[in-house]
């Protein structure tokens, strides 16, 4: 079982951006702590570029993607028609509890299209992703 | 670690209620199989009426419970002040995809005072808040 | 052919409760005078507690319920779901005509999944729901 | 006793247009149907004209109106003013539970004006505002 | 000078209808006063039609209009394109005072392109748009 | 191929009307050209009463009708209703570029209930509308 | 006969400030003008504080107040409660036509508690309001 | 005079729930201080349970009642309906100033049928209702 | 303990103006009562002009301020920040239940930075302001 | 006569993504086809980079542009300036209809800047546009 | 080169107020710094009276006015006006970052009719407009 | 000290676009105007891809950021979060006035994140912001 993280805009600043909300340890040194206590092959995708996501997740062959779209949650439209678009099964994560922050944050304009919604659980929410395909495929 | 599962009005009705929405399992049924694989001590209250919820979750000295308030989510106040108010955590879940469903259920007064949400995997909704539970303590 | 009526909130007080608005008849002498006259088999519910609405409807096996929720009417989505969920189909009525009055009045949750709506009629809007219940066995 | 029943737009394509939501029984049909069983005297008007709706409306002598504007339901601010204006006491009805409908189908600019409203019954709602008619008078 | 008055719908029944917001003179007898009394040459138009009054503001030749459009007012863009299409100067009055009565009728379609309003002043509004339009002309 | 074009209040006026915004040639010169030019064979209605325009639809038995709504276009549920209840498809056109006019013209009640709409190539836009019909029968 | 006219803030700019919506008369040289031909007697009070207009209403003992309050029109509930509490009726005036203006300018706090309006008239619009007082006498 | 406190749901929490708003002291204890030092006779009520509110008020005879109704204040009809039904005064109180919350909580339901609102004092808003009884009866 | 009593807009008319809302006793005439009976220091200042309420407040010496700020409570952010920035107690009273009224006075720009808000009590509303200042400082 | 067509993201997914709404043939293989059929000079280009088509717009000598934004047709306001800043004309299309999809499909930032609109019409609105630029060149 | 500062409400308690918002240094202290240190001729006005802020712009005859309305900037359509109706350019400036803020302080009732606005910079604001007065004649 | 100008998309169009707005100089030239005379170490970017922006921010080791967004300024989350991640003090800055534009130009996502804005005082707001960042380190 093939599993795609896919994260936006500056997830790549984690734990150097707003660790008061964000924790402070980066996503790459926790991708590979995850990596090898994951029963799933897992591979990863980072860009700040709207673009880039779509084209990624179009490529997509993975038999699931947890994607943390980032501040394009709340912006996106191409991002959600290309979710709606493809094959695999989407998860959407957040690491914060977005109902909690600003009013612009509260609305998702993908969790409509994905299969379903894990957030506030700070980085287990990617752990929680992985577990739903895990015991989905059971 | 004793988790509460708590569920809201007219959940006992599952399994009979709209099953192209919440599947043909009753909750009971359910429970039962989730008690026997979990490493946690799972109980379980049902109530159609908001006061005994509040109730509930005020008497309650769990180390988790996970809440699906139903009807509520979108309507109580005063469930959502129970919550903020008692000192065990509680994980929000929904067995639908809410935000798919009817503009009124896009909006959880819980939300903002949980520690996190869940929703859109079916029933597996409470297992990965379970989950969430078993690797939270670690 | 067996009908129920279920009165919510304060529909107790009828006939002390605002007589400007809701006449000055209790509601229990009307139901008596209602089931001498009416061909079919009239039961009552009232309650002020919401669960207890929600707890009456699931059980009901009547052919038909004639609903008049009060203050519910506005607020309630757990009240909602529990008309969706149940099969015996169920008619909406008001006493006043609740365009009338103040604009948080003017919403019904329940509207979208009850059969029809009666309002404006006093005490008749009951008579006119049984006389539909009676039309539509024909 | 005199009613005259006030058909507004569309409504002449009764039987032809939507059956899913309307059935496919013409009105004319069913209106003549109604006139034999019916223990009222009853007239019949339709226009898609709004102004030739309120001409008749001002014209009328009978003793009750059952009024289904169709479209102008929503919008007709006109018809709104001449119902408020007349003297004889007019029921609104729809064939069509309109607040299952488009949200813009969910307020009459009518209801604060008539007696009261009956929907959702088919063509069964004209039936019910006769027999308001009928009891009321008793 | 030449000046047409037009009243839309319902203004047939003045004298009659709802006396406690418009008086109880019919417009009739009113306008065969102003004839008498005035120094422009009066003529006058109602209908209870929106397309008719339309066809009446686009044939005219007369030095002014004055405009009570009734229910119109409120909802009739197609109005207001055909007073901003013609040539002839219109002012548009109330009888009532709009602003004191229900929320849909404070907005006037017709306001931004008339020459200017005139409302509140009962009859007496027609008679300040004819002397508008008298010392216009000096 | 037989194809109605339907004109709504105020565009008899063309021509004359407001030339900055619609050009100075009347539709009527417009239409003749149309005729000639044509391979289909067109005809033409256009009244300022919304009801002509709704008997003109419920009783066109052509292959397509091109409808410029006017100001019903913001306005008429009645002839939105009409448009969905007729066989013959509706292709919706404007002169003018909607969008960039006031707020109220931004939004069609028709838009949802025809094929498609074409808006801001000037009288052009009704000669996409006739290509369309002519490409579509291919 | 005695009338107030009374004007708020930056209408002692009259004739200087924004010529193309004012015109370029001083308000003080119209008086004048006004108080020779008028049959009434006029006074004139201005100020750019919303207390000083406050004071001067109340303290005010004429037969009628014709007001332009400026800017304060739109945001003075303290002058709106003034104008409601003092006895002498008032009449509000706008030189321009206010609805074609900026959306905050549509909406007056005043209109609902004076007895009629009249705007868009320029200077004129203060000649009709003392045609009122004059011709309500009689 | 008799005089009947009522608490809605949570307020058995006080002093246990979010101390940094409420305060550290339970209600209870706090009571037993006022029923010490009052002249008036003071009995009290709390509940979790709306109905059980709404039941308790119904049945009041007392000669005024101080109400806090937490959570339900926002959002319950059925309440509001019932202090607009009975006879007994009530006087509408909250510890916290709740417009210096959520926005949800600026907005009471009850206020427009109470007396009068006493909100920000801490518990002393509770004394200052009683104060209110006392010199009211003078 | 010096207490002083600020009255906004209007007030001056109390006794005089809408007695129906405000009762007819003058403010001064009151406030000579509440002297005599008062156990603390009072003192009283009334203007129409929003900055000189602002003045008075800020050159407050006062144990505590009991601010009616009529009509600009409203609308004046000038007059929140003084109370804001000032270190003396406010307590904000209104004489009727301002929820009862218009739509515009439910909402108070000043109660969010006041200790807290008493209204409906008719002058009483006083008598209960200086009761909490008497009894906080015990 | 040369003409630029430009699709924004997911539509190269056509003929894969969502057939039920856009069909199922891919946007090469009828791009190919028009080249064919056309009078007019075509190339295209598509990127799913918002930036990638504001540089192919801004670089653009081509005597017309058809733009299919796709999901930045509701959300970019970078796209729209673009599209006003260059010098050659734009003409937006749709495959859908996008009033009949979600809301938020219903407005398009970039409908004010073009010269007009086509859409609902599948892969013809790309054929209209195109006769657009033949017949305007006329 | 004469450059006027105006200041309106609450800016003289400038080192007093809320001083983790507006910092502790007084308005007079810093202005004495800036003129000493300034190349152009600066005078200051303070006031916290609507009115007299009116006067004072209406009577200036500067080469720049530098702005800063404290809460009369989101509220006074008056001054706005004043603004627009004077020669005098003039620059709007705040101390705070006003969009961090509430809600209400985002919108500026002024910066639609100034030459551009500087906020957020603590007292340099002032300097910044200051700057741009000497860098805009050169 | 080293200052970064990031610019968004279509400011490379600059004195090509819309001139009557942006003025008809192009940025380079401007830029490199400013570098001559400016006492600090200035550098420049441009984008029209949102990504590259914020990989621009993120990369950025200088004293100081100047960043107009352009159309970004007004949707873009993700170039406000990384805003707000990034440690470079950040000054927003805009050409025109844009609260004198189309309303969504009228709320910026990043004003609440960085120090301070300036905008309308064409390309001078540049050197505005230089100014602060010399003033600032002194």
């Amino acid at each position: 079982m093939k599993i795609l993280i896919v994260n936006g805009p500056n997830l790549n600043l984690l734990g150097i951006r707003e660790p008061q909300i964000y924790g402070n340890q980066s996503f790459e040194a926790y991708f590979n702590e995850l990596k090898i206590e994951s029963k799933v092959e897992l591979s990863y995708f980072q860009s700040n570029i709207e673009g880039e996501l779509i084209n990624c997740l179009q490529e997509s062959d993975h038999d699931g993607i947890i994607l943390n779209a980032g501040g394009f949650t709340h912006t996106s439209v191409a991002l959600r028609d290309c979710v709606a678009a493809i094959a695999v099964p989407v998860v959407e994560v957040h690491i914060s509890n977005i109902t909690k922050r600003e009013e612009f944050r509260h609305t998702s304009l993908l969790s409509p299209v994905v299969v379903g919604c894990i957030f506030g659980f700070g980085l287990k929410s990617y752990e929680l992703a992985i577990h739903f395909f895990e015991i989905n495929k059971r």
